[in-house]
């Protein structure tokens, strides 16, 4: 079960409201790299657990409650940054509304406008939604909760290191010195999360221990021949440039990378004519010469 | 530019057609964990590569083009695996098309139908599409390439290794001796990928110097104070279980890691009262009595 | 079976094209707010209507019909606001082409064009199509149609209400004369479309009668305890703020409300552990050493 | 901010595990209806919340809270009706797997995974996930926040009546007494929830005095004289059968219901010619013979 | 402006209500080769259309308006084969609840269960809504309104061909005489539909006189030694195997079929360097060795 | 299999980089009339290939491999595109950064910025992505493969006539040499690919032989008296304006076509009365007056 504060987890200024980062700051909320992803995912990593304790559930509830907040915020930040944007298009609307009389150091109205987002004006009176920096919505999709743990946690990984490039890309894009504060909070963040992952990773056993994923699948049944190979597909055959991912001992220390300049080791498939009965053409429907491909 | 050879990569054959394993055979094509998603991520991650050499485009491309040739593998593995299935609902059609007459070891059409993907009958005339298993169709939102290329990696890794999770269930499933030979195959490919993305990290100069991502953001930027705590939100307080991601060394060696039961340190979110011409009611247009969280 | 008139509902009229809000108008053709969605929603209403008398059915198709119209006027509104956009970025194309040299009272076209919908310019040859604002397009999830008649009325006072403050939203954001009338009549259709929603909820008995929905639930099999009550989720427990919602009788005059700041009835959940099968980690395949929330 | 605590808000017990029922959960953690749709609702019109006071932005963050709990029951729910699923399609597997012995009250293994949502075996090693019951993933459009109070609470009505709608179907699909009891929870408090957004409505003045949304519209600018017109679309002009919606006053008390066999205001349209520049076919760049609708 | 006839456009008969027939009437309904899409396609075609007279725009409206008439027939079929569906999963509520006792000649309720869309069950009350047979919802990203009269007229055979198709395949999967009559009307419109079509293109002058489409491009612009080439992208350079698509002059009368084993043109791509700003890994931001593909 | 060779089909150059003509390119690499699509369209339609050859496999598997080049080489263009691109909303930066001091021909970054797709700075590092030029990520449904071989060649016709005509307007839209040099190639093998595709038709056996498609179903079974009519829906009766389409014999050379003012030949549908466990309104559930329109 969930409570709230009222408060928010790290104080959210804004200095000078400007709709188009607005706009930049959705992609943190409802875009792939953004925070509303991170909160399902941990949740549903969280109350899917299986294992021996409840000990990664425990820690997967705290940060994915963590990432409400951070929600929160930037969902906050967002309105504060649209509090003084036009809501028409026209450039006598500024004259004729004392509010919106300075908008944004001079622009006219209709510039401004330009760079918004139009749901933001059309669709929720100056608030914050969850969709991306062009307006997509977000899509549960996007939530990896496999089952697996270890595999969830490089999921975890990628999530947070998308999420700080996103991040830094727009503490890079603003000047406002509140934006700016609240953002290295969140970057901060971000970094911990990368951290406390590959940390349960270590937690498990390490990186050797946990690969490959999943490590519960008896690699004798594999082909494994193929398991330490880089699959050249260069049509000249041209061997990969030389480096860690195609020589030496393999990461999880089971085998020796080998480069291959691959050739097809099946045949060209044949598969059965189409029957009468499935509304193909009536070409369709004579059987092929040869069908090698099916035993 | 691309080249075809028309011998499938590997061996595909099916000895005993199952409509319903063709339906699970889907998540590997369209699925969140399967082919077609790796191929355009690795593609897009090669066509937007920047950086001192074409190094990491020349890996990508190697690894990108031999995943057209597994979504190739799959669907004819779908194709193969629908050649008898049933197309029509009633128990006499089996009676009068021979073809359909011994349907799935004697089970009754219908019964055959519905564990199918509908769309397998209706809209391909018994062939693989880009969907997944349940039928939602791949969406593109789920190519991952951020421009960084240590988060791409990370990408690419949690998706081998949900792929993997994922070839490992299929390999579960079935019993026939074509599909898992198959299959054994695509599971060893995956922990080669998997394998291959960690290895470009080695390449790189290894985790530490890649961490946090991005390593290019000047981290005395961020609320450092924050960077390796691991935040507790249980409602009373209680510490997360013991473990490595709440203490000791951060796993990128640059701080300590300890945990924190937090406290708010902003404050409860005040937005200015909604505009008249904003088409809130009327009753939200007065002002709020106090805003203190805007500067 | 439907009918067409080539005559428009209400005339459509644009004194001056403004390609920014053609992109707007879109918002009310295939936005969640807009017209396609209300048109299938009432349709699907009515073509799944069970009831002793087709009357709702008849009230449903009337209006549903109607709703064609509107999306037909917005499209040729959208057309006619596209009609001097500029096709190409380049200022010299401004002198080139005569027909846009005076655009947009002398805005340069690539301002023009980066206010627009893209697609407007290169999916359509200017015109209309079924998407938001922000080019998302609709799509049919939003199609309420219960098959509870009193749920689908407050589907449809729900969408008129944002339709209509979307449609308040658009005659704000425009001078165009000509577009405010038009805008004027979707207006008071929406006004009307509110009422009649609500009047057929009356028709039915009224709103005591109607709650809850569905009234064909036999309330003593639901925990009525929590039927009434207000549950506070506020960390401190501090109460909510007084209002109706947490006091005095209950709007289906079947209860009091009362406030209660909820503590947690259940347990805390234990999943049994992860199976051989499942492809999980090895780690998550003990049992957990309690399993208390499965009787 | 946000906190948790390890138990769930109600118990969840499951007597007799049902994958079939666990995949008609899903509906209501990921269909339309659902709790996920509800919570985020909630939290955007919270965050979003503009006006003269805090108080509705309390009242929706008490409730948005809660929900999360819900969604946390219903995945706990999921997880435990499938702890007995079969994990592969054969039926020789019942035997060698004494775990799936005696699936499902004697049931094949595939009959039983034929009725499965397919991604719980493959994507999630038996778990809950953002989907709806036939698997479709959420998507946050359906997140209603318009930034007018009264709509919101309409919109707000409109999903907890659908919501409860689901939760009847649910409980009226099985027989599990403890599935039944937690259902008798969530539509208790399904009850609550569509008393309290009404009684929001009373605690802003009523209904009359919140229609039409939004109340802030200068009624005078609309087309009063079709604001209470039942428009008749059939073709032979018959009368929509008589009732409530057509007859009397308003329910707003602003106007008397009417019934008008509608004919049509406008004209026909007619577009400009198609541009040089605009890639259509040349045919349609001749000038239309008259072009009346555009002024 | 529209009009509605409360009778259907054809008869409606369902001899022996069947759920999963029901499920695959959908895809007739929200499927991608359904009626949503062609009605919502002509529509769009014909409130965008521009060109010399409002004569292809009057043959669009009169389509789009009967295809109305086309998806409330499916809906209506939709059902009428839900009618006797099974509410509860469990085997006694056969025996409690006389209406399915009969459920399906003898099945039990979970088995037809299994095969239904489970929306049709919960989210509709036994009623037709605008998604696929699988259950996704139709996405208004498929009506195609080009601009262009000819490429549409090739977009709306392309609809109809797979739509027939989609007809037949529903024709053949049941042997309900009520049914098949309905179907064998549709099939015999979308006989039609694909006729008349292609009779358009005639009436523009034909297809010599339309292609390529657009015809109003200047063919000297483009690079036309590659305008009949057929490119072979066999990697071992094998020709593709003779057929009239490489051979004789082209289908407009402008050019010559020929082969070519197409060797690449360009370099291999270069780009510039990350910059410091976009949040890249320090290692991405050195120049590269040569840059020569951009001038 | 497939193969890869490092240098592009044909040379992609830059003069003057163009963000906003970088978003514009976008639509034909993930938009509808794009390459993603008709390269996945023509591998799922070769790989499920069925018939009395290879012939038609091999056709087409070697225009979707020349397709991925397609996709490579606007992905280069749009990284091209952005490389000056600014990374940063104010002013200042303008001057602080040389890189982006002279920003698109003295335009202010601001300005820049607006007009962009928002994630190529946020997501990508200013690289493509597989979005639409509104930002719309490609979604698979858009692979049409049917089963049909004739079905599928006026697919593969329709979406090169739309992708030609994008092509077409965004060479309208740019001045660029380097880009209108690309265009022009790729226009042209738009030409070649309409043109090969109505090849295989005539391959087939022509329009005649192919038409209805598909010409598998026996057309005794339809009803043929609608197959060559053309429905008249104008509510007066008014007849469609002359035209090939509604006079002379069909396409097909098997029927005349006719025109007739249509009057509904069935009844008004009348539905069961909502069961009592379905959760509709207690009001839905007593039996109609008439049910005429089930047998």
């Amino acid at each position: 079960m969930y409570y709230y504060d009222k408060r928010l987890q790290y104080p959210v200024r804004v200095e000078k409201p400007d709709p188009l980062f607005a706009r930049q700051l959705q992609q943190a909320i409802g875009g792939i790299e953004g925070e509303i992803r991170v909160c399902l995912q941990y949740f549903f990593q969280a109350w899917g657990a299986r294992g021996p304790s409840t000990k990664y559930r425990d820690v997967l509830l705290n940060t994915a409650t963590e990432e409400i907040g951070h929600i929160e915020m930037l969902s906050t930040a967002v309105a504060l940054n649209l509090e003084d944007a036009p809501a028409t298009l026209q450039e006598t609307s500024a004259q004729a509304n004392p509010i919106v009389g300075a908008v944004m150091g001079g622009e006219r109205p209709r510039h401004v406008v330009e760079g918004m987002l139009q749901r933001h004006l059309l669709s929720t009176g100056l608030a914050a939604l969850p969709v991306n920096c062009d307006g997509v919505p977000f899509d549960c999709s996007h939530v990896y909760a496999s089952g697996n743990l270890a595999g969830d946690m490089f999921c975890n990984v990628a999530a947070e290191a998308t999420g700080r490039t996103l991040a830094v890309r727009l503490y890079n894009a603003t000047h406002d010195k509140g934006m700016q504060d609240m953002l290295s909070f969140l970057i901060a963040r971000d970094t911990m999360h990368q951290q406390q992952w590959l940390a349960v990773i270590e937690d498990l056993g390490g990186l050797k221990e946990n690969l490959p994923v999943p490590n519960s699948f008896d690699q004798s049944k594999e082909a494994r021949e193929f398991s330490y190979m880089f699959v050249g597909t260069e049509r000249s055959g041209t061997p990969v440039q030389p480096g860690r991912y195609a020589e030496g001992p393999s990461v999880d220390g089971k085998g020796q990378f080998q480069f291959k300049a691959f050739e097809p080791l099946g045949e060209e498939p044949v598969l059965g004519p189409a029957r009468p009965d499935s509304a193909a053409q009536k070409e369709q429907m004579a059987a092929p010469p040869v069908t090698n491909s099916k035993v």
